[in-house]
């Protein structure tokens, strides 16, 4: 066998150079989907330039299910393959391939992190209160979301109906208003945990593959009225988009930093030796402009603290779950990673594009991306989730 | 091939008659799991009985998938094969076999649709105000739960530890002190619906398959310090057991009864033109003593009713996604599905086996049992689900 080989340029200020490396599900041009990675502009075939089966899938489960020693191996071959010339059909412009939902969803869990984002919703919802509910500081709020809705960027959101509270105190129902976005980080899983055994804050890197970028869609009237007493449900389980890449931790090593003060301290079972907040900053653009940075590093609650606080009580990880942050808000009035943050509640219209905007109308799209610091002053990207919103069914 | 033939006797007053056989996943000794249905005292082997592929796996989910007309072929074909001699290497004494989880769950929800349980709830959570909240009568509260800690009957359930709020304000972390059963019946979805569509109330035979009973251990405590604003989350995500036999909706035609009056009238998306409730009867036992008989007859949102909502917004089914009714309670005392109700909070302790009880203590078994009414003045049973609990881990 004489396959042709070539060295795959990638640009010094790539986002996407060989220290990042995230992994995806793709099909080539009239092939079956498999396993790959970016590297620069071009997405490497693992089937064919490592010949493994584990990479012959529809999705990442059963690489992420080979726990981190695995994942090592693979990565530090990658590294290697990087520098050297590979196979030409190992390649494929990254514009030529079709992306999939890179991992079969378990479990979907999001929490609510970001301190100003809870504090921002608290004097929206309840003005003449503490902003901060009294278990907040004390554990990292959360609640099941449903996996099955989960979607690749690019999968067009269509508006969902519900039911709304009018005026006259009886709800209609209709499609949503006041339909947001959420700016988030989304944990994947790979190796799981047996059910009644829970994961220590030091055990995070045993268990967590890496990141993706997610839009956590919100019907913010639907919500509103349905979420007492049991939280969250129809108003988020219509759609939730990941990015098609996920980032792997090793790449992201440059990025750990100390964690905000938390304060009071945590209870034990929230305490690390050596635990990590994460310094990577969001884009969110709506119709292409950019209307907020919402910054990761404020965020209070450590991913290892959040995985912690998940299997507390037992509960079974799976390779291929998925917690999210929640809304990535900073403290600044444009670093908000949500519409009904940055319009306060619809009250101050935004700008977009010259048109005032409070929340999202059908056609919008938005668009968010990450990066964070690599080695020598460079920065990695995280793989960017997009969505265009579609007319409700019907209407 | 001259396999030993025998006809499967069943007592006229059994449970599981030739109009029940309900669908499980068992292994035979020293066998591999396969799907089987239960036929009084005797699991016939599907694999063998009816040499189809579908049946030869460790979940039901591919039966599932193939959609109303097939489990209507199927389900003729074994009350045909049940008035007849059968292949002795078929059959397999119900106490010899090995039962799994008969589902691989996609999406687990949980619904609150007892006004009984949520008026009982109410008074005892916020007994200055009314009981039901606002959007309680126009909608089927609910969320999502755990599907990955979804078990069978008889998994031990390992006591959650968990942060619970103190005198002092402060929370304290350890075992939950103030845990409890939900006694529910669950909904298994076969047919899934793609992401966009809702599934209208009169569309539920088509998508709905069968109903399991289910117990959604609730670790009271937990729940009540971490539940606001975004819902039950470690509370409950620990456990959640279901019974190892799905009754097939099919089995349940005599069950089927109207709907009490809903007031208000519900949103046309929830009214159907043949909507019904189900005539079950529900027995709680712990450790042996029956302590509760809730009736499923009086749940005020209808099965259908309760799917059409969870598909309101566009979210997809897929087939294995559970939704359970919530904790089944009537009017009467005796008829309360969980112990917080029975005991009315803790401050009404319950005679059990002689000693004075309020929640679980270690070592305790609960079993839910039910049956409903069959032709000619006949009852059909469900398999029960049972756990007992175990003391949390290192303590």
């Amino acid at each position: 066998m004489s396959a042709r080989l070539l060295r795959v340029e990638v640009h010094p200020d790539s986002l996407f150079g060989p220290e990042n490396m995230p992994y995806g599900v793709f099909a080539p041009p009239e092939g079956e989907f498999r396993v790959g990675v970016r590297l620069g502009n071009t997405v490497l075939d693992l089937v064919v330039l490592l010949g493994d089966p584990i990479f012959a899938r529809r999705d990442l489960n059963a690489f992420l299910a080979a726990g981190p020693a695995r994942w090592r191996t693979v990565r530090d071959r990658l590294r290697e393959l990087a520098e050297t010339e590979l196979p030409v059909d190992a390649l494929h412009p990254v514009d030529a391939v079709d992306l999939a939902l890179p991992v079969r969803i378990g479990d979907y869990v999001d929490f609510y992190a970001s301190i100003d984002h809870a504090t921002n919703l608290g004097r929206l919802f309840r003005p003449d209160s503490e902003p901060l509910l009294p278990n907040w500081r004390h554990l990292p709020v959360g609640y099941h979301g449903r996996a099955g809705t989960v979607v690749v960027s690019e999968t067009p959101v269509i508006r969902p109906q519900g039911q709304r509270r009018t005026d006259s105190g009886a709800p209609e129902f209709g499609p949503s208003q006041r339909l947001d976005i959420e700016a988030e980080l989304g944990f994947v899983v790979g190796t799981g945990s047996p059910l009644g055994v829970p994961v220590g804050v030091d055990e995070f890197a045993e268990h967590v593959f890496g990141v993706a970028l997610v839009n956590d869609w919100s019907a913010r009237d639907i919500q509103a009225w349905e979420y007492q007493p049991l939280g969250p449900f129809l108003g988020k389980s219509f759609s939730t988009s990941i990015s098609a890449w996920i980032t792997p931790l090793a790449a992201l090593a440059e990025a750990r930093i100390p964690l905000p003060t938390q304060s009071p301290e945590p209870l034990p079972y929230l305490r690390g030796t050596d635990d990590y907040g994460l310094d990577i900053d969001l884009t969110v653009s709506w119709n292409g402009e950019v209307v907020a940075h919402p910054p990761y590093s404020r965020m209070y609650w450590s991913p290892a603290q959040m995985l912690a606080h998940l299997t507390a009580n037992g509960a079974a990880l799976r390779p291929g779950d998925l917690y999210a942050s929640g809304t990535i808000s900073g403290p600044e009035p444009d670093q908000r990673g949500s519409f009904i943050e940055l319009s306060w509640g619809g009250t101050r219209p935004v700008t977009v594009r010259g048109e005032s905007r409070t929340f999202l109308a059908d056609g919008d799209e938005v668009t968010i991306t990450a990066t964070a610091p690599g080695t020598a002053g460079r920065r990695i990207g995280l793989g960017q989730v997009s969505g265009r919103i579609l007319p409700a069914r019907n209407t």
